[in-house]
């Protein structure tokens, strides 16, 4: 593609708008050779599903699949039957930016907690476990929490046990989309495993995307029995990638000398650095606590056109004039101080 | 990866089992500097939208996808609703090979016309255009072919023409499973859009995937009313990719000094070469019109294992021993000569 | 069956614990002679048809289902692609006591309007229409309001001009679920079609069972071209009576003599007595305006087992000892007189 | 309604032509005094699901819905997931009549045996039963059977227990669509039971509609752990009705003096006598064996209009000029006789 369209800026929008991570685009490359078996009946799935296990529990069954939302609507399908219902924050990605695709692909409900920071606790849950055996009302079957939030927010090892220690008493089982989880264990300093499936997680959507893959995601089962069918919904759901071994690479990729660690630790440091510094500038308030790769806060309405001319980031709340920053693993600190200069500058500190 | 696993051989299975084609691999690490905006919302892929649209129309709708089974799903969602049908061939992938996606994702019923070759024609979509207006039958809505077909047969642009002027007239829409659209057109000696969308295609599935690319297809529109929701229902489905522009770059590149031809053609020439090879072997039968990158065969049954030994393909008919041979953009010369050697030996020739 | 099962006993716990009434009766008896065509093929059923015309309007378009929520699933999936959401109040029967058939047979999602009398207003839709053209964000396509609410109140035909001028300059539509529009028209005193398609609904699911009938409800296009295709949805959804005679039987009979009216008018006077009556009691709070043929009452908590062993009637809202009594076409003075002294006996009035 | 549009006429167009049974309209009005719960937590509802388990075995979970395809639907759904496959009939009615409900509210595939005569057989579903493990293919879980079949014919309690062997061998179940069983066992002289679930059958619809009531269907569950969620189902599918007393009060009409044989076995002896009659006549051939109440025939063709005009009868395959005959618990045998008797003379016999 021609020179003029390509781009060396970084902005804050979002860590999707980052690229690949180099060492994610060398394994791709490093596997590019020969004919291997379609569909993942390849060596390098067999490989890279092994290394996973090794960060996720031996007895987890792991699936690979294209995207975050294919990921949670599988992990949902495995939950729920059309006369249940999925239980989560309103501010859950599945409730608010999947454009329906629970209630197409499940066919259940959604029943939303009202949240602040992203988080969801027994007392939110417990309002809507009502109503069982019910035949007019649907049915709850499971939670999905995110670990980290939508917000940034992270719930702690202890946090996921009671919710899940409440949930599994009732006869439901546990969902967490983990889009960012690599940047919640980073942030509480524990294994992907004591965020998640140690604290009690059944499945959990496991995301690479915002974490320098291309694109490529991984449906864990603790709760084995869960993945029975698991292969034949992931075909039918049109998330089976032919040539799985690039998707597998990538993985393989990130776990090697633990880069989903040392990115997402990296963006993890650059969002608290700017948050630390938007923090202290005139008329902004940090509206969330910067627990992971995400800063809210509230901007002054009238410079928040300066601010994006500088550097992209999307308004989140409107009414409030919030903004979300989103750091990347490819976030520099010169990123950071560049942009909190230019801030300086424009809100006049 | 550690080396022992990768591996330089080439087999003839299927051109899903070949890797990245280098042009697309460059085109990827081409984009991958600085951020842009997600979802499809940058520069590249509104390029690379506009670089299709020189092939397949300006007037095209064009929209990228990440599989096939996606394509093929989306594009049934905006021609049919639940209560219709989609008739297509019983040897279809819509039909066979995708685990009842259609049925799930449409919630309609696929109605199969019997085919000895992959095609249909007139006859047989119309022993399926009865019942209208019935209310205990399903609807028929639109018709769907495979260009070039599972058994490796094209459609001239004549024959679809009678098809899409009977699908038309009869008030149906006529889509175009073309996940080796390349294949054909290359076989044809035409343009992609005379293939296709001149010929009277409604909605095409347009394969990357099996011509050299990671993973990636675009659903084309050239009846831009049918796109109206598009947007919508491909991230319902969970086809929309956060980090598009590498789906864009590999557009790009397939586009870019005609590589989709010169990928497409030599696959198709390694194919001939190889059903040449085959056809002169003792007991070995051609069953099906070599016509793009695909060779189907009878084997002597016992000497499908050995023949296996040297390079893997599938055994496509139990029944017959009929075996299927795919070439692909990496297939060379070398390898079809040295298998048919092979063959020459196994087989006694 | 034997007489120590039957009773004689009336309630006031549902107009769906109610019999049939003896002309409805006597209707479907007389059409009981002879064949005739199935499936709605029948003079009874055009006849019928007419009949209702005659008070929907002449352009109506007319069908017969089962069931309340059969007519309103499939009055939504006329409404709502599965990437739609259909917007209601919280305590919309289609949000709360339909075991989430919305959400299965259209695929879309429920947007919730919190509503504490059961009606929605301007305001509460509107947060609701936001997000046009979001491709991750669910697109409104329809309102749905309940006429007699679920709480027992109703919406006048201005309230309802004012919802759907708002809802159709946004290029949405408006469903009402009439289940209880009888009731909701004469409290009003006006017409059936004055209380629904004058006041700019475009579909309605007009309720038979609760007004009398075995079973059997209307969905009613004031909007014909929603109705295309119908009789296929219909069908499919299990929906279409293959007797439909009977079903047009009883409609006919309710619209013999009035007889809707007759049996909602009389219902609601046996509402309104009876929350008079209940009014003046000792520790009873009213909590909804007695408008058609229910009456919300708070109870003191420890009288309600008491009160229900003269008569059942549900409690709605544990938590605060709210009850729901319904009345119906059955009601007699002397059953209301009959609990109101028991009620004062038991208050200690 | 007025007498112009009542009819005494009675044809041999389909069983659904017919009206009610008077014993079962007696039965409707004998329960109709008083109120009751509603959806089916009445005494009635109660009383006629024990009575049923007298004849369907005292451990069959029964559950009552308002129409065929409601029972087969809701079956299905107990017994097959999106990803599954139903074996049954091309001839099915769930195949051919019920406009793509099944794969609407399953989301699955029907695979279709073809069949002459409405049966199917251990070899027709064994070519179904291929490519299990192999995800892009969908994976049978069930076989559908109709009893009696839609072409008249019926199942001996034998050739059902080889089917059911063969399928439980291979861990599927057995679905009856007996929405003519009574028929059948009439034909067969064996109990309802024995005709079924005696015989291996896992889940039955059960038909009443066809046998002399207004609507009412049941879905019996011999295997019980199917039923688990049927009651949320059932509601989410819209079959729940809500004065349930009525439905229940039919079937208890059904199976009092065995009204449910003596309609079926007038009938069957109405087909035979029928089917005797055309096979004697000039150029008719009776196309399949006459063993429940439908006859099929070959009527030279240009008779066929001059006789509907004396009876209406449906042409069920115009190329071969087949007509359909039904016969219903109210045809008398000087309905049979006129017609043998008109016929005699349209074809000059």
């Amino acid at each position: 593609m021609t020179n003029e369209r390509q781009s060396t800026r970084r902005h804050l929008a979002s860590d999707n708008w980052a690229g690949i991570h180099p060492e994610v685009l060398a394994a791709i490359a490093s596997v590019n050779s020969g004919h291997v078996p379609s569909y993942g009946h390849d060596p390098y799935t067999a490989a890279a599903k092994e290394k996973l296990r090794g960060h996720f529990g031996e007895s987890a069954e792991i699936f690979f699949v294209f995207s975050g939302t294919g990921a949670n609507v599988l992990s949902l399908q495995t939950l729920a039957l059309p006369f249940n219902a999925v239980i989560c924050a309103d501010t859950a990605h599945i409730f608010t930016s999947e454009c329906g695709a629970a209630e197409k692909h499940v066919g259940c409900k959604l029943l939303a907690v009202p949240s602040a920071d992203g988080k969801i606790d027994r007392d939110g849950i417990t309002k809507h476990l009502v109503r069982f055996g019910d035949d007019h009302a649907v049915q709850p079957s499971a939670v999905s929490i995110t670990q980290a939030t939508e917000y940034g927010t992270v719930y702690t090892p202890d946090e996921i046990q009671v919710i899940s220690g409440f949930v599994h008493e009732h006869g439901l089982k546990l969902h967490m989309d983990g889009a960012r989880l690599a940047n919640a264990a980073a942030s509480l300093g524990v294994s992907l495993l004591d965020a998640s499936g140690n604290a009690g997680v059944d499945v959990l959507s496991f995301g690479g995307t915002k974490n320098g893959m291309i694109a490529g995601e991984a449906v864990i089962f603790f709760d084995r029995e869960l993945a029975a069918n698991f292969a034949y919904r992931r075909m039918q759901a049109a998330q089976l990638s032919s040539k799985m071994r690039f998707i597998a690479a990538q993985f393989d990729a990130l776990f090697t000398d633990d880069l989903w660690l040392r990115s997402a630790s990296h963006a993890n440091r650059m969002a608290a650095r700017l948050g630390k510094g938007l923090a202290s500038l005139p008329g902004c308030t940090i509206t969330q606590r910067v627990e992971a790769n995400e800063v809210f806060a509230i901007i002054p309405r009238e410079h928040i056109a300066a601010l994006q001319s500088e550097c992209l980031f999307h308004v989140w709340e409107e009414s409030i004039s919030e903004a979300r920053f989103v750091t990347s693993f490819d976030t520099t600190e010169a990123d950071v101080d560049e942009f909190l200069a230019a801030a300086r500058r424009v809100l006049g500190a």
